[in-house]
């Protein structure tokens, strides 16, 4: 946990969107700048999947956070202008209440026994936090990846519940490409004997599942154009010993950046929140997505989606566009033309930045928040 | 082995790519059609990773092959007018030896023993079999996925080998991509325990593994979009028993898909083709593609690539249509809106007939086979 992660404690119960019930729960958060005196400047950052509420440093935690050139003093998410909150999902295991939490009922942690968890439940956590830090409607709501989700999710139960909307790279729902993705991904890693129907420990954990489960989600995450130039077919440097072992560089790049994850997440909370990507669909119970989102008041969003993501690809950027705009939500919708894939939005900035200094700027200027 | 089989047996030693040494071996394939007097009218099929030489049905055998629309009487490749061949790829498990044949020195499967295949092996020994069918030119060349990449190393190695070559989704190497796929699949058979170092029985066989690889074969072998617009958000329509289990329509399909291929093919036989093709780079030891397509001989070429493939991606499919091109062969290069992705060839007919229909009446008429 970073040393500038907050905690909020509920003492009353949470009931799931599945019906599961936690009697009280935790959410893991960290704040950068500050809170104006009417409270209008609050930026609100819903995470992907894997990462923690540590965004960026500051001066509680100097260590980088995971969009570190996004988020500080003069960047794009400027934190002398707002000020910017970021939670860490319910369910997962950086802080915030997750499979891997303990069960007080128990003294261990909760592993199956924790609720079916849906994007749903975490984007009403994270509303908990918001009312809780006193801001009755977010100036922006920031969302990339499975943190879309969660936002679109927050807006519809919400309506009122941010004034300018930025996603990036997400979906209104999950397709059954991706959806092919995570059940493989999940199966690797309950496949994995250690595993045990969640009975893992530090001594046996499921390091295999893990590893291949993470090794999957790479080649989801950036794009074959990519690599043809990162890699091309330049071989490894050492000789591979094992039977059909590696031979080119693209597998040992793989094999590592999957090492680097093997005990860095939980594996119970990696399967919940995967499960929970595949069960989302913004627009379940209405006839269409622009229904789905009818009652949403924003001001403004920007839709940022990436031309090579192959995990949520670009049509599912413009059909939540689409939506917005059908509502007449005065939308900007691009579509950009960076190599890095869905993990575009953590490692090109050279594509991102100008869009989001743009919108951030315009949010500025049209909500007066110079004063 | 269907009854249509034919066994070439070579009492020879054959020197592999490698180095390795199989003192005799034999090659399963089935024909077609009549070879005419100036044996001027002989199609070669060379296939993909997993199929045997049946590619059609014939009276001898009148089961359906594996590519039954494209091959046969008033069929595009029409065998009224071509005495079509197909060849089961060395290493392989339908005839032709590979690392699931008896080892005649030890009266058991060679498994490992098999020496480290290569894709120009493949080439080396199709070419044996056609020199045995009393054939010095093939009239055309035909070679989808990796077949493709056994047609250019045939091509390569034998420049005069055919007049004519029909490609379809194939590579002139492996990109990073394919080969971090079929890395992965590797991986996640012998990974299963059952492998045993290639020292499975029937009892004790890598099941587990050969699904894994297979399911995440087939997320490399259609298109999202396809899967969005056949299975989009439909739930199974039993509930899942297992924890994490499978709840979407496309996961079983991904499930009852595998589990058909399991024990169709030799785990060992998968292992040494998948590996063959990221060794593949037809272009090696040449300063570029071009140049090492350089003293090809082709009357004409047709390539043709499908915009939805990912793993053999249709700027590859430019690749090979361009460096032909630039040797001065009569090319031509479509590029297939098919939805089917690399199975497309398999599946699309609609799509494709048309132009093997179009590129083998020209092959007919320029070749002047009508007599």
């Amino acid at each position: 946990m970073s040393s500038a992660t907050q905690f909020l404690h509920i003492n009353k119960p949470f009931t799931f969107k599945k019906g599961g019930v936690l009697t009280s729960f935790t959410l893991a958060y960290e704040t950068w700048g500050k809170l104006n005196a009417d409270h209008s400047n609050a930026v609100l950052i819903l995470t992907g999947l894997s990462p923690s509420a540590h965004v960026a440093s500051s001066k509680a935690d100097p260590s980088p956070g995971w969009w570190e050139p996004m988020v500080g003093h003069g960047s794009p998410i400027d934190t002398d202008r707002f000020f910017v909150i970021s939670v860490n999902s319910l369910g997962s295991c950086k802080g915030s209440s997750g499979p891997a939490s303990e069960n007080p009922q128990t003294g261990k942690p909760y592993r199956l026994n924790f609720p079916e968890l849906c994007v749903e439940d975490i984007a009403a956590t994270a509303q908990i936090l918001v009312e809780h830090l006193g801001i009755k409607q977010l100036c922006t709501m920031v969302g990339p990846s499975m943190g879309g989700m969660s936002a679109l999710s927050y807006l519809q139960h919400n309506p009122t519940g941010a004034r300018h909307f930025l996603t990036i790279s997400s979906a209104p729902h999950s397709e059954p490409f991706s959806i092919a993705i995570r059940s493989l991904q999940r199966e690797l890693l309950v496949s994995d004997p250690a595993w045990n129907e969640g009975n893992y420990d530090e001594e046996h954990w499921p390091e295999n599942g893990m590893r291949m489960a993470r090794k999957m989600g790479m080649l989801s995450y950036r794009s074959a154009e990519e690599w043809s130039i990162r890699f091309g077919r330049r071989e490894q440097d050492y000789f591979p010993t094992e039977i059909f072992g590696m031979n080119y560089e693209v597998e040992s790049y793989l094999e590592a950046a999957a090492r680097r994850f093997i005990h860095s997440f939980d594996p119970c909370s990696y399967l919940y929140l995967s499960r929970a990507m595949d069960w989302f669909n913004v627009a379940d119970g209405y006839s269409d997505l622009p229904t789905a989102l009818a009652g949403i008041q924003l001001k403004s969003a920007c839709v940022l989606g990436v031309e090579t993501d192959i995990l949520f690809p670009v049509q599912q950027q413009k059909a939540i566009a689409n939506a917005l705009s059908d509502n007449g939500v005065d939308t900007c919708f691009t579509n950009l033309e960076s190599l890095m894939g869905h993990d575009a939005f953590l490692v090109d900035y050279d594509h991102f930045n100008p869009h989001i200094v743009a919108y951030f700027n315009r949010v500025w200027d049209e909500d007066g928040l110079a004063g």
